[in-house]
């Protein structure tokens, strides 16, 4: 079976390599809730964490965020950090910034050299994501060029273009999560992940969302998907699974596949 | 989510309506074997059997099939049997049997009420399928319409045509199992499944073999797939799970999906 190309950071594979990465989101309104949170999550023996940042009350405060960051890279060292604004058109929670205020925040998180990856929505345009990739790769963080649509799965031709512009945007990863109304989304999402896996170079992220999408959570790997999102402590998207029960059925996939993860 | 139309025998749902529900084959090449066999099955509480005859060195005394069938019912009366000739060209054993044999075994064995379900192959052509299926349904037996393709994954058109055969043919249920030879294939094979579903009154039992398939055995019923094989004490094809693996792994999906298998 070809698997999913593994995601690397500073040229390392994360997970030694194992596909799908199991990513677990941590999604706290304090540095409190947030250390204690990836304390949970980190018992979950996850690949990689998410620190969804929008969550964060304090978020408009720079100081404050780059502190919870070097606080969770304290606690975690060896844990790959992925730093994510998720904005609110694209399923995040609201926040206090406006404008440039988001790019102008994850320079400064770049610089300061306290992430691993960064996830930036290629919705934003090319200034920003242009911003957003020159500050992470002169500091050494992955850049993940992402999509999300928690409304619909686009078109065929449209899911494909999403994966491509993010290989065109100079991202490290291209990540694209849709929502499907019916079983037939989910296949073609899953198929719009084989194609691209086969034509692009980079590694891919793609789920299905909600109760439907449940297999492009466990299957996706099989089509080109490196990485996973599973529940530590708190969902931060619908149809995550647990991560004690998404790694048994990983573990289940590679059993019957005689594959390895 | 829309799930899987369950399969009926005398009315009853299998399963108690639950889908997929769990079938698991056994492949004895002698009565004690086979009785043998069905005993380790049932410990792992299948919600049906298989019998695959082909694989009995005594197929060719029709009063031995008969007589090992009554065996079968009496050691599980309330159990739900499949009897099956899988033939060599669709992934069966070789057997002595020639011309009409065949046909005259399953109108014997219908017509001594030891079984529940035949499976009859599609390939055999009209003839023989109308044989088999006034056999089957004078005697309270229902008809599982079946094509095998070990060697490939036909076209789009080629699987709904299957599909839609074994309606037309008067089946009371429509199988197709298809070999992938890459993860696309199995995707086509699922939305197959679903087209076939929304279309077609009778329900449907589809898989993708091989180690490239375990997701369509575990995500069938979400397309329209009622039935999935998993493996007691033998396998009888390729890419079948473990009873306990699969039950498991179906358990998982049903709490993600906050559906009800």
């Amino acid at each position: 079976m070809k698997l999913a190309k593994p995601i690397t950071v500073r040229g390392a594979a994360i997970a030694q390599g194992r596909v799908p990465a199991i990513c677990t989101p941590f999604v706290g309104r304090t540095a409190n809730e947030i250390l204690a949170e990836l304390a949970t999550v980190l018992r979950k023996s996850p690949d990689i964490v998410e620190w969804r940042v929008d969550h964060f009350a304090d978020i408009g405060d720079t100081d404050a965020v780059i502190d919870v960051a070097r606080r969770i890279k304290s606690q975690a060292p060896e844990m790959p950090l992925v730093f994510t604004r998720r904005s609110e058109r694209e399923g995040g929670a609201k926040t206090s910034l406006v404008g440039d205020e988001a790019v102008d925040l994850y320079e400064a998180v770049c610089a300061a050299r306290c992430i691993d990856l960064a996830d930036w929505e290629m919705a934003h345009g090319p200034a920003s994501m242009t911003r957003v990739r020159e500050a992470a790769h002169a500091n050494d963080v992955a850049l993940i060029a992402s999509y999300h649509d928690f409304a619909a799965t686009p078109a065929n031709a449209v899911l494909l273009e999403k994966f491509a512009q993010a290989a065109r945007d100079g991202a490290d990863v291209a990540k694209v999560a849709v929502m499907p109304s019916d079983p037939s989304d989910v296949l073609r999402l899953l198929d719009a992940t084989w194609q691209a896996h086969r034509s692009l170079p980079i590694p891919l992220i793609s789920m299905a969302m909600g109760p439907l999408g449940t297999l492009s959570r466990i299957a996706g790997a099989a089509f080109g998907s490196a990485l996973t999102f599973a529940v530590g402590a708190a969902s931060s998207a619908p149809g995550q699974l647990g991560i004690d029960d998404l790694r048994a059925a990983l573990d289940i996939m590679q059993r019957a596949s005689g594959g390895s993860r």
